[in-house]
């Protein structure tokens, strides 16, 4: 059934033991949708500036993704990014940050996208994941991911967020903000308390941790022996698994289970090279062959 | 089969941010004895000083634990740690430490347990630990745990001891700091190619990861809600493998899984209570049940 995810686009520079690249395709937006492209043709909504390359997007020419929702706005820049993971590979240190476009109006979203039943709200300001979500008209899952920012300054307008929507996907350290629990799986229990049917907490290369009113579910991460760039690793794992749900018409928890395990599958293929190329060296059949030996990973 | 551990007892002080616990039984040995006697008769080698409470050993009163070589040493003083985790769960910060006993001669090996079967060197300096090892007959499976003391300053005995073992249990840290390798897949194997047949690597509250020439196993921790004491979680966790693996006569892959998963369940036991309080009020049938609570949260 139909996707659509909101965030952003962003050209990326990238320093990590294994090098640098400068001004690569980047932005949650943009990890996500070649993430859920593997399984499901996914509704791309974003915003550029433009001096954002025309080339960025020659990336999804052989992908199911509809770029009919992506806006070059006149007149105005593309979100940069700049970070290091040079001390360590599991944790960023922003080296410089141009919000640009992102700081104005949300980009609209097309007519004939209103109808989607998917729905992932990538991490943006809570009013904005609100308005866009006021805009479609019966969506059946909406899943949303945040960060701290918002959750120390717009904790109001999160919290109504969290009423909205069935899913959120969010780090252990927003967790914890979030909840003020310092363990997980209370944290998790106390996001439920909020509004969300279930709760993915990502640990990175630890792997993560779903909770809904049934059932609690742990993941370790893919064995990985190859990470060179962890950039969009989270956002690949939620395209991953949105992109699974997606296929499936129903949201019980076996189904979320086995969605979480893709979304582990396909993240492990995005640090294994810088940008988007892990992604793009990768197929649905490779992924499904080490879906299988992950699940044999860890049966007992 | 026979199943024998030599390791540290101790006196314990330990303060988390549940409450503290003054002059409480501790030490690798015990925990693992405890641990590995829900699944195996326990044959106890370790030392202790005139000081030691003989109270301390009711615990075993009613376990399967043979006390038959435990030495208690007229004119030595038993080993004290004084620990704290109340600044972070994960990780305790030593407040005093006396090695006393622990710094002398090894404790003999009864005649009648050198012809055990299943080995388990918990961590001391590993000349010790051949030592040990020298006086067995012919074991069939012996696997030693170390730390970053002996990684550091004994190199070449540690290098020697894992040449004649089977399989090594040892952290995420010393894992690192003994192979130079920052990804633990890479570390995992790098062990391989230093003796052990097998290797586990502890991440604490994130799991663990075993590798050997032909399997790579990841699993996370039990989803626990209630963490009160981590002490002696990594030597629990020791003793269920140990225990289990004892029973079963053979150290296949699949056998070895399901030995890694009984000890991470005990261990989810010992972190719940203080001291042995969280092993002692379970028993073989609730660790049963947990063990399938836990296949489930990560089965899909």
């Amino acid at each position: 059934m139909s996707l659509l995810v909101t965030g952003s686009i962003g050209i990326d520079t990238v320093e990590t033991p294994a090098g640098r690249r400068d001004e690569v395709i980047g932005g949650s937006a943009i990890y996500f949708s070649y993430a859920a492209s593997f399984f499901s043709p996914v509704r791309l909504v974003g915003v550029v500036g433009e001096d954002c390359p025309k080339s960025f997007f020659n990336v999804f020419s052989d992908r199911e993704v509809d770029t009919t929702g992506l806006e070059t706005r006149k007149g105005s820049k593309t979100f940069r990014w700049h970070g290091s993971y040079v001390k360590d590979l599991n944790e960023a240190v922003t080296v410089e940050v141009d919000l640009n476009v992102l700081a104005e109006r949300a980009p609209k979203i097309p007519q004939n996208f209103v109808d989607s039943k998917y729905v992932f709200l990538a991490n943006t300001h809570p009013i904005l994941q609100q308005e866009l979500l006021g805009l479609l008209k019966s969506p059946k899952l909406v899943v949303a991911d945040t960060m701290n920012l918002w959750i120390t300054t717009e904790r109001p307008e999160l919290l109504k967020l969290l009423k909205k929507i069935d899913g959120l996907v969010l780090n252990d350290g927003e967790a914890r903000l979030l909840t003020e629990k310092k363990n997980l799986i209370e944290a998790a229990r106390e996001v439920l308390n909020l509004g969300p049917k279930f709760v993915v907490i990502k640990k990175g290369e630890h792997g993560c941790v779903m909770c809904s009113q049934r059932d609690t579910f742990v993941l370790p991460a893919f064995p990985a022996d190859r990470v060179i760039d962890p950039t969009g690793a989270g956002d690949s794992f939620a395209g991953g698994m949105m992109g699974y749900l997606a296929t499936q018409g129903n949201c019980s928890s076996a189904t979320i289970k086995r969605a979480l395990a893709f979304g582990t599958v396909v993240a492990s293929y995005t640090i294994s090279d810088f940008s988007l190329s892990g992604l793009q060296q990768t197929t649905r059949d490779h992924i499904d062959d080490r879906w299988h030996e992950y699940k044999q990973a860890m049966s007992f």
